[in-house]
C-alpha cells in the first residue's frame, strides 16, 4: 500500500481527470458563467480529453432563490441539455449536491431521462450518514455517485476510519479525499490517500482528491496522492476556485504522460475565456491570507472577504487570526 | 535512506534557512536594490530566525561592468559592511560565485578580514572540476562553502553520480540540488535527493535545496525533499527571483516548526518592501509561459522575455517552445 504506482514516465489507465471549473469557480463569480463560455469549456475539455465535466450544484430552490444566484448552482436539466445536448461524447457529466442544502428525491430524474452522468455528494464528516441515504438514491436512479469529505484535514484518525468502513460498505463508486482549507502537505496528504487507498481497495472502489491552492500545494498534493493510487483528479482551468482556488488543469494536463490529454487547447480557452474573466474582477489564486488560513487548517471566508475589500495589510490580518482561530 | 526524518509536528536541529532574495531576487532587477531596503531585510531576516542571508553574487569586475549594475552583483567587502557593519548577530552572510564568471583568487579576502561567511560556488555538471578548484581555494582562505550544481533535470544519473563523487572528495560544506528549470516533481527531486544524501552522510558533508517555481512545485519541493533529509532550504521573499521565482519564504516559515522562525516579522517587510518593488513593475512569479518551460525542462530565458513584452498569446509561445525545444 505505500509504494508508488506507475512512474513519471509512464500511463495510468485507471486516472480520470475532473474539470471542476463551473462548480468551484462559480463559487467565485456567483456562478454567473455565460453561457458561451460554458459551451466553450464543454468543447475544450473534450478535445483535451477531460473524463469528467462538472457543471455545477443540484442546490435546493426551497433554501436558495433561484433569481440570487447563476443557473450553475441549480444545474436544471435543460439547462444542461441546452450546452451538450445529449451530450454525444467521451466525457462524462457530474454535478454536485450538498447533504443538507439539496432536495435529492425531487430534484434528480432517474438516469435514463438524464444526460448527467454522475453525482457528486458532499459532505462534513459527521454527515456520513445523510450522505450515505443520498448515495444509495442517487445509485439506485443509476447514476454514478462520489462522496467527497470536505474540510478532511480538521477531523481526526478515529473518525476518517469509521467514516471509510460506513462508505465502504454503501454503493459509492468513488470516495473523495476533500483537503478544503489547502492545509494539507504532500506528506500527510499522501497518508490519507493510503489510508482511503486501503479502503477502497479491499471493496473494489476508487479513490479521488480534490485540492485547493491556500499554501501552493494543490497541484502538488494531487500528483503526490496520485503517485499512491488515487485516480479521480480534480483540477479546474487556471486553478479558478473557491479563495485560493484549486489545482490548475493546465499543471495537471502538462504533467500527464497520456496522449489522450491536451494542453494546447485548454491554451486557447484560457487566452479567450479565462484571461477575459479575471480582467472583469473575478478574483481567485494563491495570495498570503489564503496561506494564513492554509497553515491555520481554517476556513477561508475571512481571506476571501478580506480579498473581497482589497486589503493589503497582510501582518494586522495575520494577527486578527492568531487572536481568534 | 528512503525513510522521512523527523515528523511533520517537530523541529530537525539541522536545518539552516536561507534567504536569497538579493541574490536570486537580484536577477529580476538587475540587483538594483536600495540600500534601505537590504539593510531593513538584513533586520528583518535576524528577527525572522534565518540562519544566512546571500547578499549577492561576487562577479568577476574583468567580464562585467560595475556601472552596468547594481552592487549586489559584486558584493564588495565594503558595501556588504555598509549594510551589516561586523555583523553582531547569529545569522551569517552568504555570496554566490559562478564558475567561469569570478575573479576568486583576487576578489576574496582571507575569512579572518571578511564579514562573509559563506561563499556558494554556482556550476553546471561539466564544471566540477573548476568548482573543486575554487572550493579548495575558498575552504583554504577559510570560508564555509557549498557546491551549487545548477540545472540538475537536465544531468543524467551517471553524470550526477561521477559528480557527486568528486565533490564529496573535497572540502565543500554543503552540496546543493539546484532545480534551476522548476522542472523537477515531488517524486523524481526526492529520488534525486537521497542520492544525494547517500553521498553526502558517507563524508559528513550536508545537502541543500534550490527551488525554482515553474510548476508552482518550489515549496512543494524544497518541503519534501528535506522530510528525507535535506538540511540547507533556499527560500526568497515573496519567491523573488528569475523567472516564476523560488521558494516563497512566508511558506516555509510558516511551515517549520522551530520556534526560533518568525513569519510575524516577514509579512511587515512584504508590505513595506516587497508590495511597492511589484508596483515598480519588477516582475516574476509563476505563470504560463514559465510553466512550459518547467515541463518541457528548457532554459527559461523566453519565458522571461515573454513576460517582459507583456504578450499573453500563450497558445503561440507554447507551440514555438514545442517546435524549438
Amino acid at each position: 500500500m505505500t509504494s508508488r504506482k506507475g512512474s513519471l514516465m509512464g500511463v495510468r489507465d485507471d486516472i480520470k481527470v475532473l474539470d471542476a471549473t463551473i462548480r468551484d469557480g462559480g463559487l467565485c463569480n456567483n456562478f454567473e458563467f455565460t453561457d458561451e463560455f460554458v459551451t466553450e469549456l464543454y468543447k475544450i475539455n473534450i478535445k483535451c480529453g477531460v473524463d469528467y465535466m462538472e457543471f455545477g450544484y443540484k442546490a435546493s430552490k426551497n433554501m436558495f432563490r433561484e433569481s440570487d444566484f447563476g443557473k450553475w448552482k441549480f444545474c436544471n436539466e435543460d439547462h444542461i441539455r441546452a450546452i451538450v445536448g445529449d451530450n454525444i461524447s467521451d466525457m462524462k457529466i457530474a454535478v454536485m449536491a450538498d447533504v443538507g442544502r439539496c432536495d435529492f428525491k425531487t430534484d434528480f430524474l432517474p438516469k435514463s431521462e438524464s444526460v448527467i452522468d454522475m453525482v457528486r455528494v458532499a459532505c462534513y464528516i459527521h454527515q456520513i450518514p445523510a450522505a450515505i441515504e443520498m448515495i444509495e438514491y442517487l445509485h439506485n436512479l443509476g447514476y454514478e455517485t462520489t462522496c467527497n469529505i470536505m474540510a478532511i484535514s480538521q477531523a481526526n484518525l478515529d473518525q476518517v476510519e469509521q467514516a471509510l468502513e460506513m462508505i465502504t460498505a454503501s454503493s459509492v463508486d468513488v470516495m473523495y479525499l476533500v483537503d478544503s482549507f489547502g492545509s494539507l502537505y504532500p506528506e500527510n496528504a499522501s497518508e490519507l490517500a493510503k489510508i482511503y487507498l486501503t479502503a477502497a481497495e479491499k471493496t473494489g472502489k476508487k479513490v479521488g482528491f480534490h485540492a485547493h491552492n491556500n499554501q501552493n500545494l494543490a497541484f502538488a498534493n494531487t500528483i503526490e496522492t496520485m503517485s499512491y493510487g488515487v485516480s479521480y483528479l480534480d483540477a479546474t482551468a487556471q486553478g479558478m476556485g473557491r479563495g485560493a482556488g484549486n489545482c490548475p488543469m493546465e499543471l495537471l494536463l502538462g504533467f500527464l504522460k497520456n496522449p489522450k490529454y491536451n494542453l494546447y487547447n485548454l491554451l486557447l480557452f484560457i487566452e479567450n475565456y479565462m484571461l477575459p474573466l479575471k480582467e472583469q474582477g473575478v478574483s481567485w489564486g494563491y495570495d498570503l491570507q489564503y496561506m494564513f488560513t492554509g497553515q491555520l487548517n481554517c476556513h477561508p471566508r475571512e481571506a476571501i472577504d478580506f480579498t473581497a475589500k482589497k486589503r493589503t495589510d497582510y501582518s494586522e490580518f495575520y494577527k486578527y487570526l492568531l487572536e481568534n482561530y
